[in-house]
């Protein structure tokens, strides 16, 4: 193997930027949360990118699109595909490198071998899944792909401003009936492979330019609420209150220790806390915070599922309150493909980069597809580890190099 | 002294019952924030009753109602006035008792001295004070009759809600110009006492019926605010984080160790707390909380005030966080009278009710009043120490204790 050709990283680049305006924010960041007028806009861009590079687009029921070289026979008489994709949607006040990166690094991918008119053995897709960021659900447009929604389950889709997804769909030109049919054959991907920003610091701290995906940590979470009871801030004695606050802080300080306890990989965070009756004199009788727990191992993450709970519930005894901890189904932690792993260190390497394995604590679609066909993903770093956030930066050269790398990791796919 | 007349404890239950029907909310509770239109109808029909009982309402331009027997000749040629009174409006989703007690039984006494034509030395008053709940500043009204306000200091004002003080009042038919000119000659004022709701649990603790406030708490508060880093909750390791939530958490459990650094009587409470960006997968950057403290020693509530914020400084640097704390000026404590203290405790003995001397943890507008004139407060217990919400209660017989201690103290103040 080795780096016959590779991408245009002017061309990259320019993309990339013009993708950056759309639902451009102040400070250099993006907000494309799915199916809003900005995602829509992405998607238009994309598709008249493809189409000024002769490629062919095919759009599944709930807004995943597959881009295709005209000249390659569509799925049927060809062997099992390679897909390489990521996402056009956003989080609120998101960057502009996560998901951009790697579904325009997949055009190019694609636009390069069309442009070279290179045959390899294999079809090679880019790939734009939906709603990645899961504003209705979790890695929403993989999961389609890979198990599927029922009209029922659609229907109870809510987003994160509490729209009803049917609604938001239809309103954007889409075919609810439709979007029950978008589950694939597996027997027709060979492979998939994702270029995605690494989101956090490890890469900029090593120095390295090239991630390999090794596994893609389990997730859990939900909700602790600590019920204690309003009372007034000036006539309620310290000794006699009940505060749901003091409970819900007397658990975060301890998830530095709960983390350790478990795991050096783990982490564990309460992202959202709110308390009513929320009064500068009133101590507050309700507390709710949302937790974030992941780890790369199954095990962990329910250990830490039940540490935090009890946790809880010693902190609740402890202070006479109620707690209600309410956890959502594990997501358990995806392994990565061992050949795919070598394939992009050997890529890297024929390109002089320095490559690091390392795990992806955040989630992607490749966790979904991994259940579809062999998956790997690439990192490329990330500035100050910064990510959903419009700080969020990748160096150019480091985009160029990490398009390269997937380039040649789909070449080397496509032709096995 | 002894209980020549007494209160019509029936009429007194009817007119607080249907005060609490006006703004009522669900739970039997009342909204009645201040110049809301629910607040100009507890005014009117405070109005009401008062004409009906034959008395003279006179309004000064803050919205200071003082109630009059029209055969006592007005200031002027009489000697200093009693006054009794309190609030009628109320925080949002509060309680039917507090402020309406006070307000409501001072209307009772002049009534039953009325209706026996009683013939006291000094002219008696009951009176409404506007805004004690300060939607607008803190004791609104009662600081309008002790200190004042400029035009510009009114223009500055804003409500809970966002809304300019200028704009709701002019809305709800009063005239800005008036509300600079609210300022009483302490010559014309000899005393003053308010009955209220303890707000607190002590008096039902203790199973007695009449509490003899010696002093009103001082008073210091403001906002904290840590600023760290939004990261990633899945891909920035614990140990990389600038957590602000942490740091928040970290103070917070820290506030009862600091209240009894200062005194046995000291309070602390975070009541409101908010994060950014406040995502479940974020790491908060910031987190803003409320503080509020209390103690009955000036001293102790400015050592409260270092304590808190050498506490924060201590948080945010152990954590490499940055922190803003932002206090209010102190409101001092208020010493209340010695002998209208002990004219009540003679009043609730001669009545054959237990009392028991305590401070006031809550602002009340007699702190304000002390600076006018002698000043005493007679509390009655709240069951289960509950205020401030719609299940603040007390019974109807403490009500009417309540009020004939008070009607026993305006008529020997008023005698004297």
């Amino acid at each position: 193997m080795g780096p016959g050709i590779s991408v245009d990283g002017a061309r990259l680049r320019a993309d990339l930027e013009a993708l950056g305006r759309i639902g451009a924010v102040p400070g250099g960041g993006v907000s494309r949360t799915s199916f809003s007028p900005a995602d829509a806009q992405a998607r238009d861009w994309y598709r008249a990118r493809c189409a000024e590079a002769g490629l062919t687009v095919q759009v599944d029921g709930i807004g995943n699109m597959f881009v295709s070289r005209p000249d390659e026979s569509p799925a049927g008489d060809a062997l099992p595909a390679v897909w390489s994709g990521s996402h056009l949607d956003s989080v609120p006040n998101g960057g502009r490198f996560d998901g951009a990166l790697g579904a325009v690094a997949a055009l190019e991918c694609v636009r390069r071998l069309h442009e070279e008119r290179i045959v390899l053995r294999r079809p090679v897709r880019a790939v734009v899944y939906s709603d990645e960021e899961g504003n209705y659900s979790h890695l929403f447009g993989s999961s389609a792909l890979v198990r599927g929604f029922s009209a029922a389950q659609l229907q109870e889709l809510t987003g994160r401003d509490g729209d009803r997804f049917a609604d938001t769909f239809a309103a954007a030109g889409w075919d609810l009936a439709r979007a029950t049919r978008t589950r694939v054959d597996p027997g027709t991907v060979y492979a998939t492979v994702e270029l995605h920003i690494e989101q956090g610091p490890q890469l900029e701290r090593l120095g390295h330019q090239i991630g390999i995906v090794t596994a893609i940590v389990g997730l859990g979470g939900g909700t602790v609420t600590f019920r204690g009871r309003p009372d007034h801030a000036g006539t309620t004695p310290m000794t006699m209150r009940k505060d749901a606050l003091a409970g819900a802080s007397a658990l975060i300080v301890q998830f530095p220790r709960i983390a350790r306890s478990v795991s050096d990989r783990a982490v564990l965070t309460a992202g959202i806390i709110s308390v009513e009756p929320g009064g500068s004199n009133v101590v507050p009788g309700t507390a709710y915070l949302t937790v974030d727990f992941r780890d790369l191992q199954r095990a962990n993450v329910d250990r830490l599922a039940d540490t935090i709970a009890a946790a809880a519930q010693a902190v609740a005894t402890e202070q006479g309150l109620e707690v209600d901890v309410e956890f959502e189904p594990t997501i358990p932690p995806s392994q990565l493909d061992d050949r795919i792993q070598q394939i992009i260190g050997a890529a890297a390497a024929a390109r002089g980069l320095a490559a690091s394995a390392l795990p992806s604590g955040a989630g992607h679609d490749s966790q979904n597809l991994a259940a579809l066909a062999p998956t790997g993903m690439i990192f490329v770093p990330s500035a100050g580890g910064r990510s959903h956030c419009p700080e969020e930066h990748t160096d150019w050269q480091d985009v160029e190099n990490g398009a390269n790398v997937l380039l040649d990791t789909v070449i080397t796919l496509a032709d096995a």
